[in-house]
């Protein structure tokens, strides 16, 4: 195009958005469940884009897929049997099958065009799910842990947004059915959004999670392409304290975890604490 | 307006914008040394922009002025004579003088509209102008520190980004001098950018300061306002380590320091210590 730019626009809020210069649309598509569009940008390489919102990117796809998976696997000692609800990317899959102890590891996304189109647009992020270890579930994540009561060691909850098919997931009745898919010593992160845009939620999903589990623990990580770049993760566990029980790093390569940033991830600014003192 | 939305936009770079919807524009000038605008935003409060980029907002002001400030003088076990390089809207200067070291904190800033506009329509930002222990220089801050060698036992470099008057901030020349105006157990803060989207240039501050000053340390803070919401920070310091010799908390009330946050804030993920290794 001569004089013109071609520009994806977030609105993160009715007040707030975030541009991306785009080369070009690489796909679009309604699926059964959201609208699915992905973009190679000049920033960030390519961008997979649902219901509007920015899922992820090539260039910081590490932080956010690093942070929700070693946190947690570095807590509990001997994970050998994790689920990941949502995540069709398939990137902290990919994390996930990188700790030694880990036999064997579920996806169970709702979307199997996220899937599909993730294998071939974003074929380093999906790079794990073809591994013998990895089973791969087209099924709703609230169904899939009614059915499987004590079997994980870990639960991811990767899900989008709260809202259209991920509303479910950012509930206390939720909560409870990943309590019971988890074994005597289990624990849980869900991705918990953003603690300067996302006040609300965070109190109540916070409130929610502690009214389950007997410990809950928030942590944080910078990922540029999310609203504010602040993001919030909460664990639910059982038994292990992410810093008391924290493990030697155990995968190589990390480009945003180490044994240091996880410490630093649950240092809560005040302002943040008080979002979560309830 | 009918029909219509008023929004202010900085092009971060040639591939990355932030938005924020604007109600109104409370205030337009050309100074001596750049453009500088105030606006009333929906999310933020108001805005203050020099040659179109997000200096501060009422709402995330905090994060940042917290950050330039508390960090090195819980650093220092003694602060008594502090200096801010540019830092014109007051913030740093509000949270230094609440330790109860500082004797006198002098604000060396270039451009005395910037002080004037802050202290008009940022009143909370600028509160400590007014304080006895603080002298307000509108002068050229390089020309400050070759005057008064010896002189700070900690000095902040709370410039603009690396473009207008504030090239000659970021440059090892400058950092000799400071090295200079500093008492021979002084430190120093810059802000320096973003570890996402400015990475030469802190390889470049990081080398620099390294060939002026004993020890150099980078820590990180989340700023929604800037771009991709990850800030860094880098000290340069004589004699103490910011990490060995941290101090207890000395103020209350803070929203985003604490002592966790200060340990957690030198944690950098791989990817950013791949940047400063040199």
């Amino acid at each position: 195009m001569k004089n013109a730019e071609l520009w994806f626009t977030e609105y993160q809020s009715d007040n707030l958005s975030i541009g991306l210069r785009i080369n070009k649309t690489i796909h679009s598509e309604v699926t059964e469940f959201q609208t699915l569009d992905i973009m190679e940008t000049e920033q960030y390489g390519n961008l997979l884009v649902l219901d509007g919102c920015v899922m992820t990117t090539d260039k910081d796809e590490f932080v956010y897929h690093e942070m929700i998976s070693h946190v947690p696997l570095h807590t509990h000692p001997n994970p050998k049997r994790v689920l990941v609800i949502g995540g069709g990317d398939g990137g902290a899959i990919r994390e996930i099958i990188k700790h030694p102890s880990v036999e064997k590891a579920v996806l169970a996304e709702i979307d199997g065009r996220v899937i599909e189109t993730s294998k071939e647009y974003f074929p380093q992020i999906a790079s794990g799910l073809a591994d013998p270890r990895v089973d791969v579930q087209v099924t709703d994540g609230i169904q899939y842990v009614k059915d499987h009561k004590g079997e994980f060691d870990v639960i991811l909850v990767d899900s989008t947004d709260p809202i259209g098919p991920a509303v479910g997931l950012f509930a206390r009745d939720f909560y409870q059915l990943v309590f019971e898919a988890l074994t005597d010593d289990g624990l849980f992160v869900a991705q918990t959004e953003s603690p300067f845009a996302n006040q609300k939620l965070i109190s109540q999903v916070n409130a929610d999670i502690k009214s389950v589990f007997p410990q809950t623990h928030m942590y944080l990580a910078f990922i540029p392409t999310y609203p504010t770049g602040m993001w919030s993760f909460t664990m639910g566990s059982k038994k292990y304290n992410p810093l008391q029980d924290q493990q030697p790093q155990r995968v190589t390569g990390t480009k945003y975890y180490s044994s240091d940033v996880h410490k630093g991830a649950f240092a809560l600014p005040p302002f943040v604490q008080e979002l979560i003192k309830g």
